[in-house]
């Protein structure tokens, strides 16, 4: 395949923007890869494990001449990158981002966006719970749908073009507005996190279990629990904050059907219970026809001896 | 190894009996293995396999002669089990059982037991979300908990015999009281499983966001808790209904927490949260060195194509 950008820049150089490295690489999809990041720890790793082309140290530098602008840093630190690199865009470039939160971004990013420069947010939903430059791999987004999130002014050409590029790094490709994929996601990532984590801190906190206890003991549930609140303390926290609102809403939700299962529990009402969790069955059922997992059983995974 | 109990009556033949035949088998572990099930198909599914050396009708016939009998059916149905066998139970047999809670199965099992028979609960922690006849595989309990619960006068020798048994199907071994596994049990799994499938059913009642958005956007955090929430449902009413205490306590916390974290949201408190979830961090470190998990990258697991 020939190159479908002469030049992408690549700013933060996290688990997301590492694996598009690797994935661009692998299909030939960059004339050349310029990456950056605000550590000076994290651009000596990327040096060291030749994760691009070239390491510079200033985002000023890596957009130069770039035609294609990745933000791969956390949602809260969108808007200053992009003020800082909209004076060296070139025109007719485009500036994409792989944020967990749309409306936040676009409200930060857009206004920073000069004439002449396309912004297309962009949210591949992939990710492992490890983090940093040496965690990304080029399989990552493989039949992992990427969500771009284009407005009414949005640049056909250059939609199109930044499809082929997620198309050609695996990912199936869905386009929605910034509001809905917010919600979209408030239920299907946010709060599930910030449950798990939730979770995870109560355990830690419970004085008559040990921790000790807890670790031995996390049979299926509370383990995927800890794998998921694993993730990026610092990716979380802005996600929580920018996308406050779609968050607080699904969590009213939660609270309400936790407590109506809770009353459940209290009152020794079983047809209640029986029902809730036989519905729940079939949703499973239609994830693993979807593709997006298996149904090999998984809490039986062979795990080493201690 | 010679068989450590001569004939071995499974009661109730889902994903945990089934796989104990088969492990008991692997390491000729039993001379004989009888199984019934209420259901005429579970059954006639298990002869079809070959599950056991001998299915029967009725709980009666099974315990006939037994020196290990395995009550592995809801822990709702314990009780009525224990007082048909009762009559049946050959004099210095051992009783036991698999379920999830045991406080509950005591009190509904131990008064039926006659004099004369040992009666030694039990709880191997594995699983996986799949149930019924067909589901068990040898390797379930490999490096798994079993927790066994016996009492002042539990005698010694009965106790070390199920412990063998235990370890010889690979499972490490710990003992605790009744009270103190039935809080251990809702922190590590009765509560993350109320969770998932409150957070499953959550989901498929929003109805601005679809069934078909939610399948296919279940990315890394919604993914893991539908598995959970497609685990046996009449299985787990029967948990919630009898470790009622413990779960509404270990919830209680949840809630508070939970609603501290979601003020957090609400007021833009970043601190808070990026503690919280460092904090979370260590938790799964510690499960990853205790043996029960693997640090390889998870949520990128390779899915087929849709």
């Amino acid at each position: 395949m020939s190159p479908i950008y002469d030049r992408v820049a690549l700013i933060g150089l996290g688990l997301i923007a590492g694996s598009m490295s690797h994935a661009m690489r692998r299909a030939d999809l960059a004339g050349e890869i310029v990456g950056t990041a605000r550590s000076p720890e994290t651009r000596a790793i990327a040096e060291e494990i030749g994760l691009c082309d070239q390491i510079v140290a200033t985002n000023a530098e890596a957009v130069e001449d770039a035609d294609l602008i990745v933000l791969a840093v956390p949602v809260g630190a969108m808007g200053a990158v992009a003020a800082e690199i909209a004076p060296h865009l070139k025109p007719g470039a485009t500036v994409t981002d792989v944020g967990s939160v749309k409306k936040a971004v676009v409200e930060a990013v857009a206004p920073h966006i000069p004439e002449g420069v396309h912004f297309i947010p962009a949210h591949p939903l992939a990710g492992t719970e490890h983090s940093g430059p040496r965690s990304g791999f080029a399989e990552l987004f493989e039949n992992r749908w990427c969500l771009i999130v284009p407005d009414e002014n949005t640049d056909a050409q250059a939609l199109d073009r930044l499809t082929c590029l997620w198309e050609a790094m695996g990912s199936n490709v869905e386009t929605m507005d910034a509001e809905h994929h917010d919600l979209v996601l408030a239920v299907t990532s946010h709060t599930p996190h910030l449950i798990a984590y939730t979770m995870v801190g109560v355990a830690d906190d419970l004085r008559r279990v040990t921790d000790s206890e807890v670790i031995k003991f996390s049979a299926a549930g509370f383990r995927d629990f800890t794998r998921i609140a694993a993730s990026d303390p610092t990716m979380w926290r802005d996600v929580f904050l920018s996308n406050k609102e779609a968050t607080l809403e699904i969590l009213g939700r939660f609270t309400e059907e936790l407590f109506a299962l809770q009353r459940a529990i209290r009152t020794g009402d079983g047809d209640q219970l029986f029902d809730y969790f036989t519905r729940t069955r079939a949703i499973r059922r239609g994830i693993i026809e979807a593709g997006q997992d298996t149904d090999a059983p998984d809490f039986g995974r062979v795990a080493k001896k201690p």
